[in-house]
Formats: C-alpha cells, structure tokens, sequence
C-alpha cells in the first residue's frame, strides 16, 4: 500500500504521470492505493472516476500544511509556473517556485521531525539550471556535472531548490531527488507562458490545421523529451534507491537533441510537406533572447545507468503524438491528410 | 557622498571592515559619509564615536524593511548564523542566513521598483558552498569554476544567496556579487559556534597562556584568510566593475592553504616552543565529520585578476594577530614570553 501525492497533479505532465501511474498499479514494487492531486485547477474526469483518485484544488502554498498532514509516502513535485511567466511577474515566481517548495519541504520536515518516516520526493528541476557563460562556455551537452548558471528566474528558482532539498535530505527529512527535464514537447492544447512553447507549437499547431509562428531561427537546438519519456524518467528517479543516485541528488533526464529545422523535417516526413509550410518564421527577441541563454543540448549518463533512454528520433516524438491525438483529441488532428 | 550599511556590523569582520572603511574615509572613489551598523548586538563604542557612525541594533529579519527604507548607496550583506550553530538548529540557519538575505533582496528591490537606483551590495558568501562529491572528487584547490557541493545548511543556504543574487542582479533590482570568504584566522575573543574555530583557537589559546584542544589531526588542510585580508577582499569586490566581474558574481576570495601541522610550525617559529606545546590533539567525531567535508584548499584567480592576493604566510598571519592584540588586547598575550 503507498500513498502518493502529485503538486501540479491537473497539470500536462502530472495528469498523465497519474494516468500511468494508475496503469501501472505499483511504485517501487507497492500497489498505489491513493494518489492525491493536488493543483490549481480539478484533475480530468477521466481520472476522478478512478476509486484511487482525489483531487486538493487550491494554491499549493495555501494548502501545503493540510496535504502534508495527510501522510504520503511519496511526493511528485511537479506544481511550478513557467519560464515566461516567471520573468514577467518575479513575485509570482518567487511565490509558485521558491516559496511553495520551501512550504512543502518544511510540512514534510516538520511531519518526519514528528516521528514520521521521512517520504520519498521528486522534484521536476529543469534543464534551464544551465546557461551560457562567458567565464565558461556551456560544453555542447550539459551533462550531469555541469556548473549550472541560469539566465532566468525560473532556472534560479529550481536550482535553489535542488540544493535545498539534497539539504533536507542529508538532514534526514525526506528522502529526496531532483530529475532535471528537458523541454517536454509535443505538448497538446494551446500555447502556454513558458518561452519554449513554440518548441511545441510548430508541431501542434500545423497538424491542426492552423499557421504556426516560430520565434528563433531553424539552426537553433534543443534538447527534448517526449511526455511520456518524461514520465518514465520521473517514476524511474522515484524507484531509484540512494545507492543508485549517490552523492549527488539531482541529475538530467535523457534528452534528444535536435535543431528546429531537424523537428520541421520530422514533422514533414511523417504529415507531409502541406503541413510543415504551415510554419512560418517570424523572429521575437525577447523569445529568442531567451532560449539564447540555453542548453543546445544535453547528456544523462546518471539516468542512462537508471536505464533511461532518449526518444530514438523527432519522427518518433511527432508519431507518439499523433497517436495520443487519436485517442485524446482527433480534432487536435484535423490539418493532417487523412491517408496519413 | 555615500551611505553604506553593514549588515553583521558589530562583528568580527563587520567591526574591522567599518574601522577599514572610517580610516579609508571613501569607497569606490566617494566618501563614506554615513556607515549604519546593523547588528544583533551594538558595535563597539570606539566605532560609535565616529560621528559616521549609527547603529541599528536587532534581528536582521525584523528590522529590514525599515532599515532599507533608509536608502542606502552599498550594503555589505555579512550578518549570518556560523556552520555549527546551522547544523545543531536547522530553524536557525534558514532564519538568519537563508530568510534574512532574502528579506534584504526583497526590500532593497522594493526600493529600486519604486524609483531608486539599485544599490551595490556585497554578500559574504563561503567556501563551505564547496564540498567531496565521490561523484567528482574536489579538485585539490577549489576555484571559481568548481562544481559546488555544499555538505552542511550554512554552505547550502550561502549558495541558494548566492544565485538569488545573481538573479535579482541580472533582473536589475540590486548590483550584487558574491565574496566566498576562506576560514578567517585568527578570531581574536572566544570560540564561536563555527566548527572552524579550532583554526583560530589553535593559536589565539596558546599564545592566551591557555591549553588548546585540537580536534582533527595535524594534516589536515584548509585555505584560511586573515582578518584584514578578508576585509580588503570584501572592499576589493565592492569596487569591482560588472564589466571586471564579468558573467559570474560569486568569487572566491584569496586563501593561504595551510594543514594544521604547518599552522603549529608557524607558531612555533613566532612564539616558541612553549606555546605551541599547549597545544593538545583530541579528536573530535562531529567536528572532524564536517571538516572533512571542507576544501582541502582553494584558489581564487578572478580575485587576482582584482589585484587581491593572500597572506605571504601563515607566520605573517600569526605576527599580525600579535600586532593587532598588542592595540586592542595586550590580555590576550600573556601566553607569550617578553622576549618575543
């Protein structure tokens, strides 16, 4: 029996960390018996109506004390605001990314200081910890060692936060890990606040018919995951023992590293040419100031030795969500040919 | 005309860097017309005679607002909770080292948002940001590049500050930087609650006429500082440019790297045999433990690049400690013979 707990349970990447969750049935070999998701906004019906669901709606700073004094075994962090929205409203990203984690990480101490078996936590750091830096260039991967110097409040935010919770960790208060993602794409639905949406959007959108803006131009690269490469790599961070993890408690997720004009040439193999010329470039500085500032690419040899592995191709990404299309949202296709 | 605070003012370094700045009589080319001490405790009354001087005694965390209200042009950001004193009260060492810095950031950003020009701050930052990582083995000298890896809540909270400030910097809300102090020696007075006080206790007790205990064995090494050392370094960065500084706002601060064997030698060689001998060797495990968490040693390349240089010696830090007892303590060496 294990109680488990998502932050940002409602969210693109928990909601389907929890549809796999409850597939799964088991975390590290214990039948999950009740995954709460906790966000600002209600979980899907689809996953209510599963008997091991419940769902916390609320801030999760107002809510932190009373999730926490529930009892979990394990907690996936995931709640967060995006890069985008962090440098338009600092207060916000100070609140939604350093002040909700603190409150969380001191409910769970307080509740291991009470007698407590100290939980289990991921956290979903990210790989925007890394940015360029003329003392010391970024390597053309960053890897697991790299000194990380991140050109955003976002990035700021989640590295002040891995380092707080190796802390909490080392003091015994959770046992805690934090899984660094790349930029999870294809994401579905509509653009969100984060820079790298268009990381998505010029997939998503040509396949649904609609013209897509990209902001950068084509040679620029990025390391990438799928969302459902994303959500192994967080359960498999989960069911590492510390052995495994060693000293060091955050590490990279795997990631493939491409260029736009490698994810339009992707797009193009598998939907066709009508669809990629859907994309149009239009330069925004401030978007590309941004994702200026990050990696091109990535290694993760500590999640290798987990056994994670990158999508072997974009072609696979673009396919994977059609495929998801299919099952969630055949409107989400309606740009593509139908003998495709 | 310049208006300087000293957060940590009546302390050790603060007193001695507001005695530097009172007898310098400018900082970054402007005379230091007003130097306001905030403290815990009051500053000593040979510093409150300077018609420059003021203080502002209390908790940091609880006087912030109001003492950023009074509008300073530079802060030098020292007050903080010592290592030993963070590991035995985790509570202690967010409060004063993690919470109070970030209090201070947000109420000098207040200030700039509301039409203030953003102030210059210095934050003493630590060597203990540095720590072994079997992962990657510390390099004999930590330098500026090295990968940190805090092992104790004083070096986590210090290099969590050190990024806030790096961000609110980039966001233009303060001009900071980050001065990681090496083990400042010798300490006059009595033993802190830092877990490095034995570097400074190993000789101040001896030449007190006192027994000594040391609690880790004589090869261990560590980069120390000088007092006046560290306070010239904290000057130094305070009147560095951003464009001497470059992309990086966190340094290290010169060291002398010493083991505790060539630390006795020293003091052997100013003060004599006798005083060396009331030095007894008993180890301590808890001490010991976070000890051999520290660097070895360090090296500090971007802080010579600023003209800033290390002590010759740990003879020449031994002989100044002296000198300066002779002024402000003769008390404190009565351990030493008349000859000497």
């Amino acid at each position: 029996m294990t109680r488990i707990l998502i932050t940002g349970g409602a969210g693109f990447v928990g909601t389907r960390l929890a549809r796999t969750l409850l597939a799964r049935g088991t975390l590290a070999g214990r039948p999950v018996t009740t995954l709460v998701l906790a966000d600002q906004a209600p979980p899907r019906a689809e996953l209510l109506a599963d008997p091991r669901v419940q769902a916390r709606t609320g801030p999760l700073l107002a809510q932190c004390d009373a999730l926490v004094a529930e009892g979990f075994d394990g907690v996936f962090h995931l709640a967060s605001a995006v890069s985008g929205e962090c440098e338009a409203d600092f207060d916000l990203g100070l609140r939604s990314n350093l002040d909700s984690t603190r409150a969380l990480l001191d409910a769970l101490r307080a509740r291991t200081q009470a007698g407590g078996v100290a939980p289990r936590l991921v956290f979903s750091s990210s790989v925007a910890v890394f940015g360029p830096d003329p003392l010391q260039p970024l390597p053309a991967l960053v890897g697991d060692m790299t000194l990380p110097a991140p050109q955003t409040s976002y990035g700021t935010h989640k590295l002040a936060c891995e380092y707080l919770i190796a802390d909490y960790t080392r003091k015994g208060y959770v046992d805690g890990r934090s899984a660094r993602l790349m930029t999870v794409t294809v994401r579905p639905g509509r653009p969100n606040g984060a820079a790298s949406s268009f990381f998505s959007g010029i997939v998503r959108e040509p396949l649904a018919g609609l013209e897509a803006v990209c902001p950068v131009d084509e040679t620029v690269s990025h390391p990438v995951s799928s969302p459902q490469c994303t959500v192994d790599g967080l359960i498999a961070v989960y069911e590492a023992t510390r052995e495994q993890l060693g000293s060091r408690l955050a590490l990279n997720l795997p990631a493939l590293n491409v260029t736009v004009r490698q994810m339009l040439e992707a797009l193009e193999a598998v939907a066709g040419p009508a669809v990629r010329a859907r994309v149009r470039f239009e330069r925004d500085e401030r978007i590309a100031g941004i994702v200026a500032g990050w990696a091109r690419g990535a290694s993760a040899e500590r999640a290798a030795a987990l056994g994670l592995k990158p999508e072997p191709s974009f072609e696979h990404i673009v396919r994977r969500y059609i495929d998801d299309c299919r099952h969630d949202d055949p409107a989400a296709l309606r740009g593509l040919a139908h003998d495709r």
